[in-house]
């Protein structure tokens, strides 16, 4: 997607040769016109797909989701790292390592807004080792819902959750794929990556 | 808003007389249409305050901010309530007591992304003891930024924090403001509230 790419060459910062960080228009400061873009193209891309629900990971994913529900016309929910007080019980619960952060959460979805009849779209702002995204097809699975694909924002080519993924059979619709971030330079991929 | 007081009525849960369950559209599951009608309408309120950043609080926050922050065509920033590894120093911080999770964050911005040119229009989901939005304006002070209110999706009417930001001065602009939990029955401040 050429606008997110133009922003991520402007605006993003290499930390190291992992690490990349876009805090001005992604997880901390947030562009909206640009996550709206963003939503567009998601729903675009699964358009055709019956998308019941859209599902995402507090905090980053957030933004982009709900732009991509508000398109799609369907409901988005945020998986919780922790359980609120006021969330009852009767959630499907999986455990996501942060490579990040180098912690794991226990992420959560109630019982309530989840189910067999759903058709769901992931959603999320990072794709580096997959974690996050399979953990929110075992909130799926254990739901009895159906995963139509994921749609991930940034993902680091050069790490292996892209690959992990679409060798489960997974679909993954990056808008930004990077290759590489050595030297200091970012590198896109700029061809379709074959499932 | 006489759409957000219906869904309100039509989803809330009353858990106790002081605790109202929304995760069906706001703090769990996200309505994008009706989160769309609150940006629009909070946008509509500080249509000619000059706002130049919106800013809100990591999680719940954020779809009804960066939906005012698009309509606004401003840039929406979500403090975050712990430090990430990928956030450098330079940031500015405040202490954020939660008395519904019994717990105290340390909510922090980067100094990169709000300074004295800012005029900035504070967003959150619930108003209840006031201390989310008393952080943030702590936070806008240490920038130097000027604050320009507070736009609130619901306030709890029959506690204090209300009362203590417009005592304050603080502009406080309320999208449904409840006086009541008490018989299971959610009942609404039909007037305006008296700066």
């Amino acid at each position: 997607m050429e606008q997110l790419e133009q922003k991520i060459l402007r605006e993003g910062r290499v930390l190291s040769e992992s690490v990349l960080k876009v805090d001005s228009f992604l997880n901390h400061q947030i562009d909206p016109q640009l996550m709206q873009q963003i939503g567009d193209e998601f729903a675009s891309r699964f358009a055709s797909d019956g998308i019941t629900k859209v599902l995402t990971l507090e905090s980053s994913g957030i933004a982009p989701a709900t732009l991509a529900a508000l398109r799609l016309g369907v409901p988005v929910i945020f998986a919780r790292k922790k359980t609120s007080l006021t969330l009852a019980n009767g959630l499907y619960t999986a455990e996501v390592y942060s490579y990040t952060k180098k912690e794991t959460n226990t992420i959560s979805v109630s019982k309530d807004y989840l189910s067999h009849d759903d058709r769901v779209l992931l959603i999320d702002d990072f794709l580096a080792n997959g974690q996050a995204v399979l953990g929110l097809n075992e909130v799926i699975n254990q739901a009895g819902a159906s995963l139509a694909g994921a749609g991930v924002v940034i993902e680091k080519g050069f790490q292996d959750g892209g690959k992990l993924l679409r060798e489960q059979g997974i679909r993954v619709e990056s808008l930004a794929i990077i290759s590489s971030l050595q030297n200091k330079t970012i590198t896109f991929h700029r061809e379709e990556v074959t499932v």
